[in-house]
C-alpha cells in the first residue's frame, strides 16, 4: 500500500518528524551508472523550488544509499536509501497533539489508524514526497539513457502566468498569511508507440494514479482535458500521415499521445491541479504555494510511470 | 492487465466483433442474493442512454452467468459471465482494414501488438464496457447493502448543463455529422471514514486510476478541483466541529470527502471529462456522445473502486 | 485470488455442478497461432489418464473461445475459454447437502464462506482443473516456440514405479473400493540461465506455489530434495567448467538446474506429491489414484509459470 | 519482485557485503506494541543457532527502525529498519572476483544481471535473512496477541533426529571441511478455519512460496507429505465428528489442517529440506550446517505467511 509500480517498483516509508524518510527502489536495470550530483540537484529543486514560496524550514537532504549499488552502478537488487529527518522540532506541533487542523489529514488518520503521530504531519507531510525524488531521479536517468525526457513547469499560479506576477502573487499571499495553488504541466516526449494496455492499466490511468499520489492534488487532465468536453468531434480530431514505409505522423495533438489507452509515439502532456496549501495562521514555517516544489515532485512521479511501462513493455529488456 | 482492484477484482475480456464480451468477478462475498433485474437495467441503462444520442445497434446484452452463484446467491467464488455479440457485422468494417481511422486506437493497437483486430474497435470499442457495467451492478448492490449509495449525473454536454438545451445540441450534432463531448458528475455517499492508503494507494487515486480506464476520458478532479487551483487557501479550507463524543462535523466540503487520501466520512464528488467521440462521417451506426451512455459505466466503475477499498480497509470482513 | 502469473495471467472459475468452468488468459503474446487439436489433446489427456484409474464421468470437454483470438491467432488480449459442465448430476449429491464429507473440503468452504455449493465439490472439484490445462497447453505451444519444453510422467503410484505393476495395483484399489496415491516428476528444458528472483520470487518458489495449487498435492521438491537432507556437502555440489568463451557446462545437477533462486541454464526437475483421493465407498464415479490424470496438470502449472517468467525476464519482448 | 505478502507485505533489501541490509514491513496494523527485545533474541537465535555448528562471523545486528513506530507502538504506517553489515571483509573475497563458486549463485546472478556483487554472496548470501527474521518476529507478536503460535524445531540433521548425535555429526563435518543438509519441522497452532483461497492462492501455495524463498531449501511438505503417495485413501482419511452446535473436531490429522486449500482449524505442520551448504574447502568463517540457524527464518516466514493470510481475511479487521 506504500508502494507503486510493477516491475519498476518504489516502496517509501517515513513519518515527517521519525527518524528518517526513505525508500526501496526494486527493479533498476543492473548496470546504469547513478549520477549521484544528479540526485543531489533533484532534491535540492525539491526543498528549495523558488525563493519566495520555499519554506524556512532547512532540509539538508543528504541521501544515504544502503543497498543496490556497488561503486555507484546498479547491481539490479533493490536501491535502498534514506534521508535522516535532522531539523524535526516536534515540539513545535506539541498544542496540536489533542486537536485536528482543518483541511490536513489528522482526523482521516486518526480515523483509519486509531492513532497518528501528531508530531508533524506524520507520513501526510510534504516530507515524504523526498524518497519519490530520489527514486524519481534515478528513473529519469535510465529514461534519457533510452532517449525519454521527462520535464515539468508550472503553468500558472492562482491564475497567473506570467513569472513576475506569480512572484507577487506569492510575496502577497505570504504577507496576508494565505496560500495559493496552481497548475503544473508536464512533458513527456521520445516514447516509442505501443505502451500502456487496453483496459484498465491505460496509460494515462496509471499516470493519473501517479499524480493523485502527490499531496495536494485535486485534479488531473491530458491532452486538452476539460477543454475537450466543449469540443466538437471535427475540431478534435488527430489526423494522421501514413507514409510508405509505414511510419505515422501525426498533424495535431488533441490526443496528448495516447489513443485507447496506448501511446501513440507523439509527445504525452498533461496538467496536475494543485490546490492551495491549507496551513494558515501558522508558524510561518510552511510554504505559500506547493506549485514551485513540485514541479521536480510531478516529474519524478511521471518519470517512475514511465520506467515501469517500459520494462512491461520489454521492449528494452530489463 | 486487463483486471482491476485487489480483493474485488474484476477481469475483463472481448473484442466488440468476436464471439463474446464478459468478465470475472473475484472476491466478491458470499451470500449476497443478486438482483438480476437491477444488472439487467444497468445494462439497459449502458446500451441505450438517451433516445437522442444513442447508437442504433441493437444490444440486448442478456448476460449469461456461468459460476459463481447457486439459486442467484453469490457462493465467494469467482462470478463469471458474458454477454454474446449479436449483431456483429464485421463486414461493415471491411474497408477499415487496412486503414488507421483518426483519434481511434487502430494505430496504437498495431504499435503494440503487431497485429489487430480490425473487425471493430477489437478490445478498444466502447462495447468493452458491456462487463464493467454488469460488475458494477453487482457491487453497487453490496455497497447499498452496507448503506452506501454511488451515483452519477450529466453536469454538461458541450457546455449546455439544461436537459432541453442538450438534447438540442445533440441533435444538431447528428444532423451535421459531428459528435460532442461533455462532464459526468459523480456522487458517493455513506462512506465511513478511513478509506484509502496514505501514500500511493490514496482513494482519489485509485478512483482516478479507475475513471481513466474508461474510454474518451481525457479529465478527472475531485472536490473543488481545478478551480481551486485560482483559489486562496483561506477560503479552500473546510473547517469542523468536533463534537464532545469525538464526532466529527465538516462545515464545507471543497475538499471532495476526502483528505491526505483518506475518507473523512463526508460525501466523496467528483467530475469526469469526456472528450467528443472521434468517430465521423462513417456510417451512422454509433453515438454523436458518449455522456448519455457513460453515467452508469462512471457509477460502475466508482462502485467497483470503493468495493475493493471496503474489503482492503476490512471492517465489514468479507 | 483465483489468479496465477504477474504478466502471463491466469484467472479461472467455475464450480463443478454450475454451468461451465472457463478461465482468462491475459498476457499471452499476440501473433502466436494456437494450434486447437493441441489444445483439445491435452484435454483429452486430463479426461481420461489411463483406462485403470480414469473416473467413469464423460467429459466431452468442448473448449469455446471467446475473446482474444482472430481465425486461431492470438491477438495479444485476454484469452476467455470456457467449457460447458454437461454430465452434471446434482441429484447425486443430494445426500450430501447437510454432511461434510471426511478429507474434502466441504467443512472447509463452510468455515470460509458461511456456505457452500453442495452439488459436488464446487470449487475444490479436480475439475477445476480444466481451465488450467487449457491455458497450460497454449502456455507449452508458445513455449515450444522458443525451444523450451516441459514435460512430466509418473514417477511412482503407491510405490510401484512399473507400469504394470502400477495397473495391477489400481486395479486392486478399484476392487477394494480405496484410492492410492503418487509422485509425478517435472522435466522443465531449454531454459535459459537468469530467470527467477533472488528474494521472494525464487524460480522454485514460485514453481512450488504452482504446483502447491493442483488439487491433493501434498510436497514439492526440486533437485535431489529431500534426499539431499541426508547428504554430504561434498557429494551435493555441481562442479561447472568455464570455457574460453565464458560460457558454462555443469559436471552434475543435483542443484535441478537453480542456484540462489535463478536458473542456470541446466535442466530443471521436480517432484510432486500426491496423496490418495479421499473419496470412499461412494458411487463409484470416481478415480482411484488422480496420478494418470495429474500428469498434465503438473506439466500445464510448470508451463504457466515458465511462460511468466520468461515474460517477467524480458529477453524474448512481449 | 523482493517483496512478500499482498496486505502484511514485507520488502527487503542488502547485499551482504554493501552498507546495510534491512525491510519495510507495510500493512502492519496500528496500535502494536512492539516487544524490540523480543526482537533482538530472534535476531541472536539467526545468528548463532547452536554453538557446534555457527558461522564464527560476528554479527552485532543491532536493528536500527527508520520508520512507523511511536513510542515502541506500530502507527499502521510502514516500517522500515535496518542492520548495518559491520563485519563485512570483502578482501576475503578478492579471490573470488572472477571466479563462480560452485552451486553458488555466482553464476546465475552474473547470468542475470550481467555484473554481480562479487563482495561475499551479495544478495545470495544468508546474511540477506536478517531482515526477515525482524519482521517475522514482529508477524509472531502480532499473531500472538491474537492467540496464533507458530514454531519451528530441528527434525533432523543428516538424517540424525537426536540432539547428541547431531552434535557429534556437525563436529565431525567441521573436522572433515564437510556439510550436512537436514529438515526443519513447523507448527502453526490456534489459526481459524477458513484461511487461504481455493484456488491458486491455497494456504498451502502460499506457504510453500514462502518456505522456498529460503536459501538452500529443496524440499517442503505439510501433513503427511510425501509419506502419503503410498497410503491408502482409507488409511489417509481425517474422519471427524460434528457436534450438535455444529462444531467440528477432527479425529486424525494426516491432512495437516488444511483442505482444499483452505484452514480446517487444526494445527498446521510442515517440513522443510534443507541441502548441506555448498560452501567448502573456504575460509572457516562459514556454517557446516544451516539448519540450528533456519529454525527462526522458518518460523519468520512461516509468520509472514499467516499474517498476511489473517489480513486478507479480514475476519480481525486491520
Amino acid at each position: 500500500m506504500n508502494s507503486i509500480g510493477t516491475i519498476f517498483r518504489l516502496t517509501t516509508f517515513g513519518e515527517s518528524h521519525g527518524p528518517a524518510v526513505g525508500g526501496v527502489l526494486d527493479g533498476c536495470p543492473a548496470g546504469l551508472a547513478i549520477d549521484l550530483q544528479g540526485v543531489a540537484e533533484a532534491l535540492a529543486r525539491r526543498a528549495t523550488g523558488s525563493t519566495a514560496s520555499a519554506s524556512q524550514r532547512k532540509e539538508a537532504d543528504a541521501v544515504e544509499f544502503l543497498s543496490g549499488l556497488l561503486d555507484g552502478v546498479t547491481l539490479g537488487t533493490p536501491i535502498a536509501f534514506m534521508v535522516r529527518n535532522e531539523d524535526a522540532r516536534p515540539e513545535d506541533y506539541e498544542p496540536l497533539r489533542n486537536t485536528y487542523r482543518p483541511s490536513h489529514a489528522d482526523y482521516t488518520y486518526q480515523a483509519k489508524y486509531g492513532l497518528r503521530d501528531w508530531r508533524g504531519g506524520g507520513r501526510a507531510s510534504a516530507r515524504t514526497t523526498v524518497p519519490v525524488v530520489v527514486a524519481g531521479a534515478i528513473a529519469r536517468q535510465w529514461l534519457v539513457s533510452k532517449g525519454i525526457l521527462v520535464e515539468a513547469v508550472v503553468k500558472h499560479i492562482g491564475g497567473e502566468t506570467h513569472p513576475q506576477r506569480m512572484d507577487a502573487l506569492l510575496r502577497q499571499c505570504r504577507e496576508e498569511g494565505d496560500s495559493v495553488g496552481g497548475v503544473v504541466r508536464g512533458y513527456i516526449q521520445g516514447l516509442p508507440a505501443g505502451l500502456g494496455e487496453p483496459m484498465f492499466d491505460k496509460f494515462q490511468a496509471c499516470l493519473a494514479k501517479a499524480m493523485f499520489s502527490i499531496p495536494a492534488v485535486k485534479g488531473f487532465q491530458y491532452g486538452d482535458g476539460f477543454a475537450m468536453t466543449s469540443m466538437r468531434g471535427s475540431e478534435a480530431n488527430d489526423p494522421m500521415e501514413v507514409a510508405e514505409d509505414g511510419s505515422v505522423r501525426f498533424l495535431s495533438n488533441h490526443s496528448g499521445g495516447i489513443q485507447g489507452g496506448i501511446t501513440n509515439g507523439a509527445e504525452v502532456y498533461f496538467d496536475v491541479a494543485f490546490k492551495p496549501i491549507p496551513t494558515l495562521g501558522h508558524d510561518g514555517r510552511h510554504d505559500v504555494c506547493a506549485l514551485p516544489r513540485a514541479v521536480v515532485i510531478v516529474e519524478s512521479m511521471a518519470a517512475l510511470t514511465v520506467a515501469d511501462q517500459l520494462l512491461l513493455d520489454g521492449r528494452f529488456g530489463k
